[in-house]
C-alpha cells in the first residue's frame, strides 16, 4: 500500500477501488449509528462521507456498516484444522482477525509450533494475531514435546504479528515470585500481557495484577468481573463450546465499562464453529440480552484493537485497514458481507475464498513411540487404589478409593463397575514414560479409545478395558502420527487422523466435525455414557484441574500438587 | 522499583510504605465512585482494598481520590520557565503528567532543544513526555535555528520518555504528499502522530487521517469536532491562555464518545498558570458546564495515558504508577493533595518541594547579533506601502495600503496615525537577514517594545517610533541573551530576561508574571492600546496565520504564502 496513493484517492484526485454506499455505518469511535459512504483503495478505508468515484460501487440500501470482528482469546488448536480452514470457517462469521495463543502447540512443539501458526496464517485474509505462550510446560508434572523460558519468549516477542505475553496461567508462579515466571514478564514488557486467574481476588488479585497482567478470560461471575474490572483488568468475556461465560457476565457490562470489556472464544471445536459461528454468536447473543448493539459491536471490534495496540485497525475509518461487514440488522446480526482488507471474501455465509488459495504449511512428525516396549501392565497393590472420578461434563474429577479388579497379579478394567484403565503415553522425547491408573465414569464395555490431544502436554492418552486394546489404539494413533481413535476387537471403529503435532487435521472442517461425531458414536457404542467421551478424555491428563489426574510421569494429586501413587498414602 | 518488592507488598506479606484509607475512588477505569482503601509501595499501587498494613496511614474521612491529570498536549516554553518550574506550578493543581512538544526551543536550538527539555525535565516528580517536533523549521519563509527532518525525527524517538510525532501543523504537506513530510510520519510508524487542523474537513480531512493523524486540538466548533472524531480523531480539548475552546466543545461530548475525549492546555502563560490554574481548571470548568464529573476526570487521566500508550498511567490500580489526587469535592474541584509517585508533592494548593530539589540545565547562547551592521532603514517607494494591520486580542492581521511617512528619503514612523516601524532580526545564524516593514494597531507614541519570543522561529521582533529606539530595544535583547523589552529614550523601563533560548527564563514563575505584567504596563506607558502587545507582537512574525506577516526574510503574503514587498505589486 502506498500511503500517497491512499492520500490522492481520500482527496478525490483519483478513484477508489470500491465504494459502499448509502450504507448506516455502525461508528465504533463516536457510539453512533450514521448514513455513510465508505471508499476503499489498497485494502485500506481511504474516506468516510465525500463525494468519491470508484471502479466499483455497491449500494447497500441502507443496510449496516460495522468493523469487522476479533477474537480477543484464541487457541486456534481446539478447532483441529489449520489456520486457513479455520479463516474459511471464521470469515463468513464476520471475524477478520484473532489473537491467538499457541500453547497447545507450542507445548507439543516449542518454537517451531509457534512458527508453524504464524506460517501457515501469513497472508490469510484472516489477520492471526499472536501471543507467545507463557506455560511450556504448563506444570513440572508431566513431559511436554518442548520448554519456552524467558529468552525464547523474547524470541518470539521479535516476530511479525506477535503482540504480547500469552494467558500467564501460573498465577501461583506469579504471586509466589518465581524468577522463571516473572521473567517472562519482564520480556514482555511495554506489551500486553493477558491473564487467566479464575477465582482470583482481592489481595492475592491486587498482587497478580502488579505484576503487569492486563486482561483475563476466567470470569464466571459478574461480581468477580466487576472487581478485576475496577482493578485494571480487561475483561475478555468468554464463550467458547465448553465453557460458557456471556449470559452469567453480561449484566457486570455497562455503557460506562464496556470500554474495557471484550469478547473471545477461547476453544471453540468443529461442531460449534459450524453450528453456532464465531464471534458473530456471541454479538448476536449479547445484544439478545439485551446489550445495546453499538457496545457490543465495539467490544467484538474497537475495544480489542486498542487494548492489543493494533493501530488502525477494528474501526471503519480512514487509513485503517478495510475490514468490514455488512449486516442486514442489528438483532440478528446476520452477516451479508465480509470484507477482509477491502475484498469481499465471504457472503451470505459462504467463504468466497477456494482452499487451494490458502497456505498449507507441513510440520513434522510429533508422535514418537516404541510400541514394542510399551508395558500397560499394573502390578496388583496392597489395599485400594487412587481411581479418577469422572464427572460427566466437566472437566474437574474426583478422587476416588476402590478396590480394583485384579487377574493374574495385575491390576485389570472392571466393566461391570465402569472401571477402565487408563494410561498416559510420552510420545514427544521417546522418554518411555508411561503413566497407569483407573478411571471410572467413562462407561466403556468393551474396546479402547485414546487421544494425542491431551492437555496441557498433548502426550496420548488411552482408556480401555484390556491391555490389548488400549495397545492397538495407541497403535493407531501413532501410525496416524497423531489424531483420536476408538477400537473394539483390535479394529478401529472410528478415527480422526491430527497429523499437525496431533492436534490439528489436514482435511476441511466439515470433515473433521463429521470425524468428530462417529467417534462419539463409536465410543457411545463401546458403552461410554458422556456426552462428549473425546473431550472428558482429553482433560484427564491436565494436572492443573482438580482433583485426581494422570500424566506420563504418574498420578496427579492436584490439590497436593504432587505425584502420588496408585495404592497407599 | 523491585516488581517482587510490590508483589510481596500487594500480597499482603511486607506492609505498603503508605495507605490511604476511607477514600472514595473516582475509578476512570469502571467508570464508577466507590469507597476505596490505596495501598502504595516504591511509587507504585500496591492494591485497592485489602486489609493492609503500612508505615504512614492517611485517612481521607471520604475525600475522593482520583488519578492525577494528564495534559495531553502542551508547549512548555510558553510558561516562559524552565521545566523544574513549571512542574511547581502545576503540580499543585494536580498534574501530574504532561505531553509536551518542544516546537518553539527545537525552533531555536534544534536537537539541543529537544534534549534540553528532556534533560531539564528528568526526575522531575512531573511526568514530561515529548512529541518530536514535526514542523522544523515551520515554513521556508524564515530563518529558523534549526531543522528537523525525518533522521531527526528518527532519533529523537529513540530517547527515552519520546512518544511520538507532535502537531503536524503541515497540513497541506500531508495532503499534497511532500515527500519531506510523509517521511517524518513514516518515521512515527506505530506510534502515536498529533494532529492540528483547524477547519479541516470533508475529503481533505479523510486524506489528512488516512496519513495516520491520531488527534486534533485545533477544533473550535462542536460539528467539527464530531466529524473529526467520528473519522478517527482523538480530540484533544483546548483550553489556553489565548485559545479558549472548552465552552464551545463540551455540548459535543456524550458519554459514548468522551473515551475518545481529552483535555490539552497548548499554551499557558505565566498569570493563567498562577491565577486560573491548569488542567485542574479545565476539568473544573467542564463539571461546571455539565459534564460528568468521572466523563471529565477520565478526560483528563486514563483516556489520555492509553491514546499515548503509556501503561500502568492514568488510574489507580494495582501496579499503575501512583499519580494521584486527593479532592475535597468534584464540583469545585479543590486539589487537596498531590501524590506523584507516591509522594506527597503540593498540598493545599501548594508545591512541597523546593526549587533547590529540581535540576537546572544551562543551555547554550543562542542570540547572535551583528549590532554594528544591524540597519534598521526603509527606503522610501512609490506609493502607499503594505502595512501589518493589528486586529486587537487577535492574532490574525490585515494586509493594509497605507501612505506611508517619509523624512530625509527614509520611511519613518508616524505616531500619530499609529504606525510603528517593525523589523525582525535574523538571531539565530548570523546571516544579518533584516525584514522591515510598518504596523498599524500597536499604539505606540514612543520607545520600542521588542521580544525574542517570535513564533515560529523566534527571531528579534521589535516595534518602535525610532530607529534609534528599535536598536536600543534588540541591544537590550542581545544583553540579556533574549527575553522581552520596552525602552523609552534609549532607556529600559521593563525587562524579563529569557536566557533559556531565547523563550525561557531562569527566575521562579511569580517573577516572570510579575516582569510581563511590568511590561504590558511599561508598552501602555508608550501609548499602546492592547491588551497584550507583547502576546501580539510575538505573533507578528508568524507567517502561517493571515494575512499579512513579517519575518526576517521580508513580508510574508499568507494568502500568497510568498514574500512580497513593501510597496508596489
Amino acid at each position: 500500500m502506498s500511503v500517497e496513493r491512499l492520500i490522492a484517492v481520500a482527496r478525490g484526485e483519483e478513484p477508489a477501488d470500491l465504494l459502499l454506499k448509502n450504507g448506516r455505518l455502525v461508528n465504533v469511535l463516536s457510539g453512533e449509528i450514521h448514513p455513510a459512504r465508505v471508499a476503499i483503495v489498497d485494502g485500506r478505508v481511504a474516506g468516510l462521507g465525500g463525494d468519491y468515484r470508484a471502479h466499483r460501487v455497491v449500494d447497500l440500501a441502507g443496510r449496516f456498516i460495522c468493523p469487522g470482528f476479533i477474537d480477543a482469546h484464541v487457541h486456534l488448536e481446539s478447532s483441529m484444522v489449520q489456520p486457513a480452514e479455520f479463516a474459511r470457517a471464521v470469515l463468513p462469521h464476520g471475524t477478520v482477525a484473532v489473537v491467538c495463543d499457541p500453547h497447545e502447540i507450542a507445548n507439543v512443539l516449542g518454537l517451531d509450533g509457534v512458527r508453524y501458526i504464524l506460517d501457515a496464517s501469513a497472508g490469510l485474509p484472516l489477520a492471526v494475531y499472536v501471543m507467545a505462550p507463557s506455560c511450556v510446560p504448563a506444570t513440572h508434572m508431566e513431559t511436554a514435546g518442548a520448554a519456552l523460558d524467558a529468552a525464547d519468549i523474547a524470541q518470539i516477542l521479535t516476530y511479525d504479528r506477535v503482540l504480547g505475553l500469552a494467558e500467564m496461567m501460573n498465577y501461583p508462579g506469579v504471586l509466589f515470585r518465581a524468577p522463571s515466571v516473572l521473567a517472562k514478564i519482564e520480556a514482555a514488557a511495554g506489551r500486553p500481557v493477558d491473564g487467566h486467574a479464575p477465582g482470583l481476588s482481592g489481595q492475592d488479585l491486587n498482587a497478580y495484577l502488579a505484576a503487569g497482567i492486563g486482561s483475563d478470560h476466567e470470569c464466571t461471575d459478574p461480581d468477580e468481573a466487576r472487581e478485576k474490572l475496577r482493578r485494571g483488568m480487561h475483561i475478555f468475556i468468554r464463550e467458547g463450546t465448553t465453557a460458557r461465560n456471556l449470559h452469567s457476565l453480561l449484566p457486570m457490562v455497562t455503557p460506562a465499562n464496556a470500554r474495557f470489556c471484550h469478547f473471545c472464544t477461547d476453544d471453540r471445536h468443529p461442531d460449534t464453529l459450524l453450528t453456532e459461528g464465531h464471534v458473530d454468536d456471541i454479538v448476536r447473543q449479547a445484544i439478545g440480552g439485551g446489550l445495546d448493539p453499538v457496545l457490543a459491536i465495539q467490544m467484538a471490534s474497537i475495544n480489542t484493537a486498542l487494548y492489543f495496540g493494533l493501530r488502525q485497525a477494528g474501526a471503519v475509518a480512514p487509513g485503517y485497514r478495510a475490514d468490514l461487514l455488512v449486516l442486514d440488522d442489528l438483532e440478528r446480526v446476520q452477516v451479508a458481507q465480509v470484507y477482509a482488507a477491502g475484498q469481499l471474501v465471504a457472503e451470505g455465509g459462504r467463504c468466497l475464498l477456494s482452499a487451494a488459495e490458502f497456505p498449507r504449511v507441513p510440520t513434522q512428525a510429533t508422535v514418537h513411540l516404541d510400541l514394542a516396549a510399551l508395558d500397560l501392565t499394573i502390578p496388583a497393590g496392597q489395599g485400594p487404589a487412587r481411581v479418577i472420578g469422572v464427572v460427566p461434563g466437566q472437566v474437574v474429577t474426583k478422587d476416588l478409593r476402590l478396590e480394583p479388579a485384579v487377574a493374574g497379579g495385575q491390576v485389570v478394567a472392571d466393566p461391570a463397575r465402569d472401571l477402565s484403565k487408563i494410561a498416559v503415553v510420552e510420545r514427544h522425547r521417546g522418554t518411555g514414560n508411561v503413566g497407569l491408573g483407573l478411571v471410572k465414569g467413562i462407561g466403556l464395555r468393551q474396546g479402547a479409545i485414546a487421544s494425542s490431544v491431551a492437555h496441557d502436554s498433548h502426550n496420548v492418552v488411552v482408556v480401555g478395558t484390556s491391555d490389548a486394546e488400549m495397545r492397538a489404539a495407541v497403535t493407531a494413533i501413532a501410525e496416524m502420527g497423531g489424531g483420536q481413535v476408538a477400537v473394539a476387537d483390535g479394529q478401529v471403529l472410528a478415527a480422526c487422523p491430527l497429523p499437525i503435532a496431533g492436534l490439528m487435521s489436514d482435511q476441511p472442517l466439515e470433515k473433521v466435525r463429521d470425524q468428530v461425531a462417529a467417534l462419539t458414536k463409536a465410543a457411545q457404542a463401546l458403552g461410554s455414557t458422556l456426552p462428549d467421551p473425546f473431550m472428558t478424555l482429553s482433560f484427564l491428563a491436565l494436572p492443573v484441574i482438580p482433583a485426581l489426574k494422570l500424566t506420563d510421569k504418574g498420578l496427579v494429586d492436584v490439590g497436593k500438587f504432587q505425584i502420588v501413587p496408585l495404592f497407599g498414602d
